[in-house]
């Protein structure tokens, strides 16, 4: 029967999502006006409009099938099919550094750093599960970063097993794709960041909530014969109104770690800025620690170009019986101006920042300015305080290229000296670009 | 000519192959019953059908073109030519572990693990090359596991060059993401596992056969001054019955393998969990090894939802004159049943296991019992002894996702001390969960 | 409306962008037909060519739109919108060697190499920004290639951001799957390769010009705390013919490099074989070494199946005062011949040479002999002196799947002793194969 072989006229429309297959009906259309004219008999119109309907039938099956794809490659490759199923994501991202050092006391090493080389797999399977899985290649090995599973089938409810980053902290939450300064202030040495672990994560309207069981990141196996840390980790966050062009966020985080049977931690930072590998602040091993509790308040305000952003963190080591408790913390706060109007992406179900979308061809300029603090002199450690001041601004070119440009002051005192590497009350200058593509 | 583009309608159709681009033919048909009615005279009939045909013409050449791919993202990425010339596929697998030691000596170390995060490509060449590259992440440097290039030209007979398995035991044949348990047997230290090298396998009704030489594994350089060590082996399989149900396998493996200008071998075995590092059984290097002659044999059936699987493997190092050779051995039998009805998956040409795919959308439940034992205790070399006991239940998901749990007694020998690190005659019971995904 | 739904039939066109997506224009030929018959009325008619003609309107703006994309699979994976805007491709390469050395006095180990497995990701966002990212995994660890931006705004100028290799050298700048030999020839070594910097190209009828500004490798951080290193590069080349026959290409570089605070360089060169970690030409460290200027004079001449090639480059290390400058240099010149009829393939705006597209069904053959010179002996330092003759042999398979052979006789100096690891004066033969595919 040839007319069965109309399908295809519809089935290829299936890779239109938006233009629903049924050409088929305007076709009848034309069969009723000829049978209304006489043109056609009734017979006639039956025969070819019954063939026409079989087809719409069968495409309608068809339709439910899996062979409906939809492709993508604005930056990187998705395909994924209609009936939300299955995907498959591949993508990466590069940013280039340089950075020259005004220096004071010490050699910093002005040059240049291929900062991030990263690609990225993540994809659904079964319309319930999705996974991550995201290499680093940008320090001479290869450094896995989100590795996990998700199980979605419970939404608003999701529940993560792998690495990732344990829920705490709204910078470090946020992609290094977005964030509003090359390098996240000096406090995000306080948070936790990526380890193999379970989690939990929904929803509310305004509420948000993520709590998790964390061991150790893949590559802290040094200590394979002791058993390793674990911890406990949740994050709050409350958001009134989160809309296009602006947002409230607020947020606390908390963690306890148990360490590991080697019973150490240590804490160090560079000047926020990568290509030097001087860490002013550094604590060294911290022995006898068996616990870390850390704690975490943000807060962001975006409201249409301008925004603020702020946390303070900290960290508290408990020791050893007869050994005093140890506190670092450090706070931080800046703001952002888009010049050319646009706003901050605020994600409210991840309740971090998402992808700026220029609006003109010509992109998006923003103006930022930060001061962060950081303190990790207690008691008999000695790892140093920092200040830093940064200006910055940033060109958006396109939705996938940034350019950034950032200056930064640095205040040491006279305890940051990279653990007794380099000399203290060392008070550099930093000025650094980088060109960022992520597809 | 207007309707030269006609062809339009049924070029798009190349993407659904089920429905052979012919829906020309209805419109002919509409026209024959208006030319019939006398809608429309014979020279307007043969000018609109002429037209219509030559589009089909020009849509069957179309046809035969390259551009006609078909595109599936169920787990994965795949896009192949319908003429089979061309094909490339990218997924991967992931896979995270959680262990508790249940130590009675030593430490092992609890806690958790990227297994396996690992990166697949593969694809075909003008038709007759196939290409597969693999590569995993998980132990913070990239290894690369497959990486060859097949020649299919010769079917039933190919050929491979590069990097792939050894042909050699069953369970080592089968893919890490299809293995009944966590880790394979503990003999399965004495299978030789991937170098590079050529080979080349066929098949028959119920027979197959792959043969190769082999030199080192790509990352086998330490010693690259003198020459490499150089290995031939072989394997044949017979399969009397293999069907969707069940399946009969029987096979035997031999490989010679001539050490490299260092004349060294070793051989260790982790406790059938790769959470911790200690390896109980450890000869530690064995010197003056000249060649190692292993060989190995195999059997499993399927019947409907129960299978059972066994393997004997050994290994005899030839020594330099005047010192007595050396032999190790060990078996493994273990049993499945699906508690749902699924039956392991037999794959005859390649003469492994493949993808177990479940009936029911909940899944499917699998319950295994193994018995291994490996004893590189022989003449001055104190490898040790260990046998172990495992449970495990499985749950397939989905086709793409499982959980495993597996628990182990491990009852070792005074000898298994992991070549002095730890104490010998240690009985740890190990609890372990994994889940994964490929894709 | 249902006619609006028509476009479904148009739109599925723009896969096929061969044929313009105007399939409704012949259906408003059979409404026409129709009413001149008077069949269907004038009313009738309008309505029904109305709503046609609205659908193409429709679908010439979706023509505009981004989801038109071209797919390719013949060797990787290519996705592309039609527009030019975003692309996306993915492929690799695998190349696997095996050796056997003849040796006369030191031992250089025979055997087997997986010489490159690579994945290449490239492609393209709005149109101006491209990207290239490189991952090489054959040694162990996952080494960073090109990872680059380009700016092609300013066509027919380009500017490149990232590690990519310095315009220097003609051998150098055709990509390994299809340069003549195994392996580049022995003054490769003083050619720069690839840094971190920042570089513009422009073409014009006959020349080309390239230049940037570099500073270090991307895994070139050994010495962070000092500055690194910068240099600057330029290239001119000259190419007064060049078709699908025949190319004449001449071309010179020049390149200063201003050493990192550990004033140091060293050169060493392996014998034109992978496989071997023997480098009989070795510099060692050359200390207090401040500047090195660096020359090239390159040739190639391509007349049907014949072809030449030649380079001349040279070093030149400036010193800190007191020290006499150090000097290098070496050359090559070789001969290809077809003896299926292909051409080199000369890529005029990259000034390099490009893949080899078999006539035959069966492949290309080419014959190649080449003669190689490096010097590295000169004052107090005594890196050796080399001469090779290499005669090769390759079978192009088709156009991604390659088969090389190559004998190599090398004529070492007394100083061509790897620094001292091993014996100068070692005259050793070397065959050598390759298989190599690219997708």
């Amino acid at each position: 029967m040839h007319c069965r072989h109309l399908s295809l006229l519809f089935l290829s429309a299936c890779l239109y999502p938006a233009y629903p297959a049924t050409a088929g009906e305007s076709l009848l259309e034309l069969l009723s006006v000829l049978k209304d004219n006489g043109t056609i008999s009734e017979a006639q119109y039956n025969k070819l409009a019954d063939a026409v309907e079989d087809d719409l039938d069968a495409q309608d099956e068809e339709e439910d099938a899996e062979n409906q794809l939809h492709i993508d490659t604005k930056g990187g490759l998705e395909v994924a099919t209609y009936d939300g199923e299955f995907s498959f994501e591949l993508g990466g991202r590069l940013m280039v550094d340089a950075a020259y050092y005004d220096e004071s006391l010490n050699d910093l090493g002005s040059g240049t750093e291929l900062r991030r080389a990263r690609l990225d797999l993540e994809g659904i399977l079964f319309g319930d599960w999705a996974y991550e899985f995201g290499i680093d290649f940008a320090g001479s090995d290869a450094d896995i970063k989100d590795a996990y599973l998700s199980y979605l089938g419970f939404d608003p409810v999701s529940i993560q097993v792998g690495q990732f980053k344990e829920p705490f902290s709204l910078e470090e939450l946020t992609s290094s794709r977005y964030i509003s300064f090359m390098e996240r202030a000096l406090p995000n040495e306080l948070a936790p960041g990526r380890h193999i672990g379970i989690g939990a994560r929904r929803y509310w309207d305004s509420w948000t909530a993520a709590a998790g069981v964390f061991g150790e990141a893949f590559d802290d196996d040094s200590d394979d014969e002791g058993d390793e840390g674990w911890a406990l980790t949740g994050r709050l966050t409350y958001s009134p109104w989160h809309h296009d062009l602006g947002a409230l966020h607020l947020g606390g985080a908390l963690s306890r770690r148990w360490t590991s049977d080697e019973d150490s931690a240590k804490f160090s930072a560079r000047p926020e800025s990568h290509v030097t590998d001087v860490k002013y602040l550094n604590t060294g091993k911290i022995r006898d620690t068996e616990t870390i509790d850390r704690y975490g308040l943000e807060a962001a305000w975006v409201s249409g170009p301008w925004s603020l952003q702020g946390e303070y963190l900290g960290a508290r080591l408990g020791r050893e019986s007869g050994l005093d408790d140890i506190s670092f913390q450090g706070w931080y706060l800046y703001g952002s101006w888009f010049l050319t109007g646009e706003s901050r992406n605020y994600k409210f179900k991840k309740g971090a920042f998402g992808r700026v979308k220029p609006h003109a061809r010509s992109g998006a300029w923003e103006l930022v300015a930060r001061y962060s603090h950081l303190d990790l002199d207690d008691g008999s450690i000695t790892g140093g305080v920092e200040r830093n001041w940064t200006l910055g601004v940033n060109w958006y070119i396109n939705r996938h290229v940034r350019l950034m440009a950032n200056y930064t002051r640095v205040d040491n005192n006279i305890n940051a000296d990279d653990d007794g590497d380099v000399l203290g009350n060392d008070d550099p200058s930093v000025f650094q670009t980088r060109i960022q593509a992520d597809f």
